[in-house]
Order: C-alpha cells, then structure tokens, then sequence
C-alpha cells in the first residue's frame, strides 16, 4: 500500500478524495491536513463522516510528509499548492494538485487568477493531467495539475475533433452547466438554497479562469491558436456538469461518423462512453462514477455539429480523475478504485 | 367585461390562463371546456383550485360559444385548433391559439408537426403574437397565433440584433434550456422526477419543432434566410426558461453599445428588462411574472457576442403572453391583469 | 389610499409584503426603510425588481414617519420592533409587527429569545395577529403581533379542536416541515444548497421559540395549560410548510365529523379550505397564495387524529397574514390585495 | 464466488441491488430476470449501465435457476416472490424477497395488500431480515424476508425503545419522510416533476401496508400488542427516509442516558451509528450508503422521547439490507460489499 496525504481536508475535493480512495487496493489515507482546522476531526465539519473517519486533521509539516508518504494530493485552492509542491520537487513524492496553479503559463495565470505564478521550473515539470488524452505523458510524470472540471468535459470532447481535423477552430462555441456543487463548500449568495433552487443563471461569461485553461490545451492539437466563447451557467442540482458545444465542421460528415471516429478515438480508454447515435448524455447518469458520457448530432442544415459531455464535476471533474492519475503513474489498472456504477436514481 | 373561454382546460396552459385572468379587469371567463373531462370540476384534477373555481367543465358546443363570448383562448394540443378557430372566423370572436397550429407555413408545419395543416385562408389571417415585436399587427388581428415558448425568448433577443443588422445571421446558436413544466401535465419517462431531478440533458437536437417558428420570424428581419443551430435542455426546476445565444458580431461594438441598444430597441415595451452592464438574466427573477429579462456580453476576444433572455415559459412562454395579446387587440393598456412582481424567493 | 412604510426593506419579509401589496387597492407603499443599506435601491440586493421598485430605501426617521403614513409594517429580526413601537404608540399609525417581539409574555420572551422584552404597556396592547381566529379582537387592534409561520399552520389546525372540546390536551405532538425560505435571507449551512439539497434533517428539536407560541395560544381555549412536542424539519424546498399534527381523541369521531365540524368552525373564514375525506393538504397547493389548507384523518384503531395543515410560509406564514389583519383593521373585504390563485405548478 | 440471479431486472431496487454488488468480492451477479423484458439490455431501460452491465434481461426458468444459481434475490412487486419460493424451498438456494410478500402473517397480508397469502409452510420459515435486530435468525434463514423501507427505519429506532421498557407502547406515533424513489419507477401523478417538486404532502395516512409490518415486528418486543399510528409524506428528493418518532417514556430519562442506552444496544453493530447529544439525523448522512443514523432527544417539558432515523430508502432501506443480510447467512463479514463512505454533498 502507497501512503497518502491530503492538503485542503475541509474542501469538497478533499472530501471526495476521502470518499473514493475509502476502497483503493494501493492507497491508503495517513494523513489529512489542513491549516484552518488542525486538532479537529473531520467528523466535527462533516457529520456524514462520523465513526468512518476518526484521523484528526493535521497542520502541514513538510519535512515530516517528504518522509511519511508517498503520494500528496493537494486539493487546496488556488495559490496554495505553488508555494507547497517546490519542497517535494526532489523528493520520490507524486504531486497532484486539483487547483489551477500549474495548469497555465506564468503570464496566463497572472492575467486570470491575478496572482504570482509557480516558479517557472517546477511549471516546467508539471503534467496536465487530463488523464483520458496524455495518458502517456502522466504515467512518467512527477507532478499532475489536475484539470479543472469545466476543462475536463470541454476537452474530452473537443480535443478528438480539434485532433481529427473535423472542425473548425474558429467559432467554438461551449456552452456549459455545473451543479452548485462547483462553488463549494464556501457560503455564498449564490450558492443559498433559496436563491440557486428553482434557477438557472449564466455566471462569469467571457471571463472564467477556465477559458484559457481550454484553449492551451485544446491548442496544442490544432495547427493555430484556438480561441473559445465559453459560457457557464448554475444549475438547480448538487453534483453534475454538462457542456454543450457548438462548431463548425471542416469537410461533411454524418452522426453516425462523427461517432465512430470518437468510438475509435477513445476505444483503450476505461472512463469514456460515446452515446449510441440518438442519445445525449445525462448528467445523472455518470453521478458518483468516473466517467464522461459524449454524444454528438451533426446538423447537415447547418454543416455544424453539437457534441455534448457529461461528468460529475467532483469526480471526473477532481477526485476521480486525480485517482485515474496517480493509478497511471504508478502503473496500476486505470480503474483501480474507480469501478463504482454510477447512482440512479 | 368580455367573456371569454378556455379550451384544453385541464393542461398547464389552461391552468395559468385562469391563474393570470382572475385579476383581470376586463376579462372574465364564463366557459372552461375539456372533451375529455367535460361535467367534471377542475378542482378534481387541480386541488390548488378548491373553492376558488367551481365551474364545471364543458363539452365544446362551437354554436353557443358564437353567441356567448368575446375572447377565446385555445390551450389544447398541437392538431386541435386548426379544426376549430375556422368555425369562428366569420363571428366576432377574437381567437388566440397557444399551440402550434398557425405559427408555420403550411409545408413546415408538415414536416416538423406530421399533420395536416390547417387551411389556407385562415392561416393566413393568423398574425405571430410574439407581443413586444409584432405589437402593431397584433392591435388589427382576429386570429393571434401565440409563440411558443421556446421561439418567445429565442426571438426577444435575436430580432433587435438582426433588425439592427448587428449580428451574422449565420452560425447563430441557441442553447436552451427549461423547467421540466415545459413538458406539460402529461406522465413521461423524461419527466419523472427521480429521473429528472438532480439531471441536466439535451433533448431533440436539431430536431425540435420551434427551430422553424424560430427561423421563420427571424428571417423576417433579415436579408437572407436564417438558419439556427438549436439545442434545448431539461432543467431540475419545475418553472423558467433561458436561451444563451452565441453570434458573431457583423461590426466593432462594445457590451455597453449593444445593452444601450436594445434598451432603446425595447424602451416602449412594459416586459422586456434589460440588464445593466456584468448583469445576466435569471429565471427565478422572471418567475410567476411577464417579464422577459436579456443580459449580453461581447466578447472582444473572438468579436462575438453571448446574450441570454430569461422568461417564466408558463407565463411570457405561453398564457402571460395570451393576455398581452388580448390587451393589444382590445385596446387595454398592455400590462392589464400582468402587473405580477415575480415571486422571489 | 392609505400609506404604508415597511422596515426591514432588504428580508424576505418585506420583500414579500412588497409583491403582494404591489395589488392592494387602499395601501400604497411610500417608504421602505433600511438601516443598513439606506440610499440603496432595493434592486440591488433584489435584481427581480428592476425597474418595478425605484424607490431608495431610507434610514429610519421616526418622527416623519409618524407624520407621513398611516400603517406601518415592521419586517425586521427580533429585538427590532420592540425598541419602534413604542414611539407610535400615541399616534394614529397602525403598526403590524412581524417578527416575535410582542407574541410572548415578558417572561417567555426573555426565556425563548434571551432578549430584554418590550415595556409592559405596549405589550398589552398587541393583538395576536391570528386572523381567522383572532378575527374581532384585530378589527379594533391598533398594534398586531403577527404570528409567526409555524404557529400560524399549527393553530389554525388545534385550535378548533381544542375549542371543540375534541382532543386531549396532553400529549399533542407537532412534527413541523417548511421549506429553506423559512431560514431566511442570511447565509448558512444549512442553508446552502449542496447541503440542504436532497437532503431532510429535523432542528431545534424542543428548543424552537415558536414553541412559547404555540402553547400560549392554544391555552386560551383550554381548560388548562397546552404543552406541546414540536419538531421542525427543513425540506428542500424554497416554500411552503406542513404541519401534521398528531393528538387523541377526546371521544369517537369519525373523519367525517372532524371534517364536518371544521368546515363549519371556518365556514366564514375566506383563507382557510377544509379539504374532502381522502385528501391531504400539499404545500404546493397554496404556493404564493394566503389559503390554509388543512386535512384530517381520524385513526379508529389508536382513537387519535392526525390533522395536517399546510401554508407558504412567506404569505400567510407571514406578509399575507399581515396585509389580511391591515385589512380587517381598516374594516376592508379581508381579501383585498391577497385574490391570489396559488402558483401551481 | 457464490452465483446470484436478480429478479424483477427492471425495476429501483435490482438496479441499486446491481450498482452495489459490483464490488461485492464473493458474489456474482449471473442472472438478471425480467419476465416483460427478456431478451433486452438492461442499458436500454437504464442508459448509466452502458459498457457496465451488457448481460442480456433473461425469462425466469425455475429448474435452470435452481442447478446455477446459490442466491435469489427477489426485488419484484408484491405478489410475485410468494409463486416463485416455493420451488425454491427444497434447494440450497439462499432466498431473499424484497416485497411485502413474507413480512406479514395470512390474515394481515389478505387484509393490508388484498391478496392471497403465499403457502403457510413457506411463510413460516422465512424470517423477517431487519439485519441489526435479527442478527442471528437471520444467519442459519434459508428464506430472508426483507424488510419495507419505513419499518427499517421506523423499527431500527422504536425496538430498542420498547425492548428496553423505556417508552410506552400506546401513543407511539411515527411521521415519515420520503424521497420520490420510494414510489418507484412507475409513472404516476404523485411521482411527476412538475407535481412533486417543491412540495410536500402527506399520504396513505393510516392506510399504508407498512403499519401491520411495524405493529408486528414492534410487539414481539413488547408485552402487548403495539399499535402505531404511521404517516408518511412524500418529500422533493430522490433518496433518502426519515422517521421522526414521538413517544411517552416509561420512566425518567435523559437525552444522554438514552444514547447511552442506544450506543450500548447497538455496540457491535456495523451500520447504526448514534448520534451525539445535540445532533439529529440528516438523510444527506447516509445517502448511498447501508447506515442508519439515529438521534435522540428527551423533552422533560412532557416528558416525551423524540427519535429521529435516516435511512437511503433503496440501500438500507432495499438492497443494502439485502446484502447484509446475504453477508449473514453466509457467515461473511456483515460489511463486505457495502463498505460505501455516503455520498457527500
């Protein structure tokens, strides 16, 4: 058994972490650490915890982690993991950090986080840890930024096409919806049961930290930049997240071929299922599980095409997929700790 | 007073119909007719109504209704009204149809509806009640076809733009997405609710029959027929509807250019609210009322635009905007009976 | 017209007194007081009401207010009103307070609130605001304690049985359910959605402060002191609240003859529906109306009844009640301004 | 592995029954039977089972059964599971009926579910399956009757009451909550989005068919007949039942010497976790997972218990139960396969 630690114990991704690394074969939770709740148990934040898990939480003590544990997953938020993941850079410790601190360029970051940048050469050594599509890159890396959960949904169903040279880079249009899960476990007008039951908002059109997240990386399989209007909306519901994505396609294509390229695209992987021809994906039906529905309908009248993704933002989009990573890493079964059939209802 | 009568009396439609018509000044409702439910009480299907409306229900009785009312609202199914306003349009009974029977040409409305359309001459005496845009032609009609739903919040946002030549009439998107009331009083799979609730899914992609109402009055405003991309979705949420629309912008404008012109556009309009600059629409603000609230945003980075409108689907989506009609047609300030606050929380 | 102030401008109170009074044919709002965000406009913390409320909210200035209008509505917490009546006590100003500063005797207010109670005089003169009970009493009340919205659906429903002479008075067992909304505008965990979503969990088991209130109300129509086991559950819901109440009979009864006696206890009461043997009252059948809809089931295999009564908590729970009690102190139709049909669905 | 058949494949509690022996390390699930869907996937009835579960719905063939299978699990509608044990009851096949089937004697079963009782011979071994009461009957049962999902809760925290003499057995009275899942996968009015949400509502109040299974159950711990009176209210969530139970004490108590009482009670229990003082039980605790919370509080005001239980309805209150039950009359770990931390938020 691998020894694990985990920073940001009081956040929903900590949570999560706890939740689906409870029937890891390989790895076992030593340690939950958090600042603001040292001394406590989690139980005392989580009541659903009680008599499951007794550990009290911890402060962070690097030098005594370096020796302890094997992997650190960091699921503080932004700003936190850069200034913790330099102490384990030479150490045999594997990094997955769940926040952005590692997922764009330095200028990127300062521009929409607002912050100082990781320094440059640990940066350097992280891997996007979109587990699905670099695969390879993430079973020799070191440190995984774990993609955010609107990136997750986006890309696994951009990159194919972007990658196959099906559409057009330019007019990608990403519809997005999330549970108000996505806004965590911090209070907020928002996210009042009062205000978010029985609504629909759009939210941070045009500016979400999400944006260029999306574009780098969807990028790197397109011959230019490619740019996206993204727009996230809340939706009335806890855990789920569905993007809806528009384009233009570059030479005819039908449905049913749009599919099979995906089908074939993704057949190796464990964690995507592409939707029969008719079948959209629901966000219930990937609740609690680690997998991303995709289905597609080309639209001959227009010669465009709407690719729909679903996952749960907590897992595929955080806990599962940071598992997915450390499973690859470590070269165990992809879907170690991972088999849960989705709840329905 | 003017009399006036229901048809379809046990749909939601119907119901919001006499919800909104109890405080109207000018109207009041003498007949509720149901084929299928005729001697029953409505109480007996909808408890809220106990002691409040007590009229039995009636078989349709097209002769007597000639002679006894002024107003007729037609809230039946697709495939009835078509059999039944042609009876009335020699009388001075003023017909407004909620369904879709006379929003489409007769070609369209066989390929998207599957029936026989409904003739000729009374088609064309049918004039779109989409209220805030057709206001005119609306006060000198007898037949008002009322606009879907989904058309109403779609059409409230893209007319200005196209009519102002603002926008690319290609490569427009319309995300949608509704409360599951959308899917009517009827038991189905999709609106279940341990299958809808905490579920968020596309359905009839490319497929859905307001795509032709949406393209036909569109067009109107163009140079050129408009094509739209249309993808509806099922919200966890039982009232309200919102359309986020993705365009390309046909020259250099600015979110503030674009807010200031629809105010201008809307500024004689009592229900339609447009949102100050970083403000976006949200169907709770809407709900149990007949506004229709639109927020934009131009994204410079890739010279488009998303701009969103939010509407109560049972009231500006349907019954409201029947009675917006009926006070256009008969000369009554247009909020008569629709001076609701929404209801919030 | 008569002129109203509310206090308390930015609480879903006064947000809801707003909506409904938006209809009231003899009140005018002219003042809505803030301490806290004096100068704001009341859409900007509400957006749903741009552009219907204009008016900036104001400090509170006694003296002008005196001067100025005619009934004064007090929507703030408890510990506010008790400090404001007293200034109005000597004026003509009908002061209609909903929060629970005036519903207790000294001694219970200190007890359940932990607050200095009001002065004895002006306390002596609040009429518990009951208003289909406390009919007469109201009519010639110059100040009102509104009842507060458990007790509201839990005294409609005992206190005929009681004053009937039908039930034990011991052992009365009150299991209380209302929806988010009843928590109010001030953010919490257990008002957050990821929390209180799917999600039911009963608080204050015992220690509710409208416990006093009960047991105070429904001893005046007992021969002894009422002493009652309430429970309150929150639901995931914005509005509504059901009380299902449970008590043993005093003698045979049969559920028709409860039905029978409480039809006629309420037979001149317009708010309250008795509802047929068979059926029960739902929250979702007097959403954003003033009814009380109240159900009842005698068991002749334990000898006991359970009746069960249902409010929204927001109107007759509290700013409908209100208005009804302003319009039986001004000797208006008790449903002026509150004709509404519950919003369904 | 011991080799289990499902039958009744289409319905809430084999598809829970399904999800949660995925992980189950000594049984298989080989037979999935559906007699109105042999032949089909179960993926097209339940899509979030794609690539998962790709086994073929079969008829049922009782001789087949009997030489393949070590298992039945029986999740079908009352009526079913009492014509098929029969052929069972000479085999070593482990039955386990999730129905109302065996869980009342003749007279109550004709009486309460109006249908012929199953044979006397084989009603009279099966034993009634609450796992954490009996423990033991249940380890050497060929024949498990489990338990409704009401009497899980509802008995889970009344029979240690009633087995310690605490509370009296007259006026006990028990007011449940609901999820709509419990009303199953059926269509129906009561189950519709529309209708259901943001609603709560009483129903079957002194009718339902778990009353004669509690009483029965309740009074073999008693030294008289217990007599409940039971309502049960259908809430707007998917999962999840809450009992909050009213009753006199016999003698005086404490809320912390009643959990004491109730921690010692259930001290080698797995899946009963007692709350501390203070805390009462959320169904968001337990959700997905076989627990059952349970709180408590002594009101010295009447002297009255009042008890609060939480159960997922189709874990614990379903198929959870049924593996833990499977797990005893195997003598394997009571937890195996049912190690799920609840799903939180």
């Amino acid at each position: 058994m691998k020894k694990a630690a985990i920073i940001g114990g009081t956040g929903y991704g900590a949570i999560e972490l706890i939740r689906l690394l409870q029937s890891h074969k390989e790895i076992e939770i030593t340690k939950i650490i958090s600042q603001s709740q040292a001394g406590e148990e989690l139980s005392a934040t989580y009541p659903h915890l009680n008599g499951i898990i007794t550990k009290e939480m911890e402060a962070l003590n690097t030098e005594e982690l370096e020796k302890e544990i094997d992997i650190l997953f960091l699921a503080a938020p932004a700003g936190v993991a850069k200034n913790i993941i330099p102490s384990f850079q030479d150490t045999s410790v594997q990094c997955i950090d769940l926040s952005g601190d590692f997922r764009l360029t330095s200028e990127e970051y300062k521009e929409w986080y607002g912050k100082e940048p990781a320094s440059a050469d640990v940066l350097e050594k992280a891997v996007f840890g979109l587990s699905d599509i670099f695969t390879e890159e993430i079973k020799s890396a070191s440190i995984i930024s774990n993609p955010g959960c609107f990136p997750t949904a986006a890309l696994s169903a951009l990159i194919p096409l972007i990658d196959g040279n099906k559409i057009q880079t330019e007019g990608i249009r990403i519809d997005a919806k999330t549970g108000i899960s996505g806004a965590g476990k911090g209070l907020s007008e928002k996210a009042h049961f009062s205000s978010a039951n029985e609504n629909v908002v759009p939210y941070k059109i045009g500016q979400h930290q999400h944006i260029p997240e999306i574009e780098r990386y969807a990028s790197q399989f397109a011959d230019n930049d490619v740019k996206v209007s993204f727009t996230t909306h809340l939706i009335p519901m806890t855990r789920g997240l569905l993007c809806t994505i528009y384009a233009d396609l570059k030479s005819q294509e039908t449905t049913a071929s749009i599919l099979d390229y995906l089908q074939e695209y993704y057949q190796e992987k464990s964690f995507v299922r592409i939707l029969p021809e008719g079948h959209f994906p629901a966000t219930k039906g990937v609740t609690g599980s680690n997998y991303c529905d995709i289905g597609a309908y080309v639209d001959e009248r227009t010669n465009s095409i709407v690719i729909a993704s679903a996952i749960d933002n907590l897992v595929k989009g955080a806990a599962g997929q940071a598992i997915h990573n450390a499973n690859l890493m470590n070269g165990w079964d992809e879907t170690m700790g991972l088999e849960f059939i989705p709840v329905f209802p």
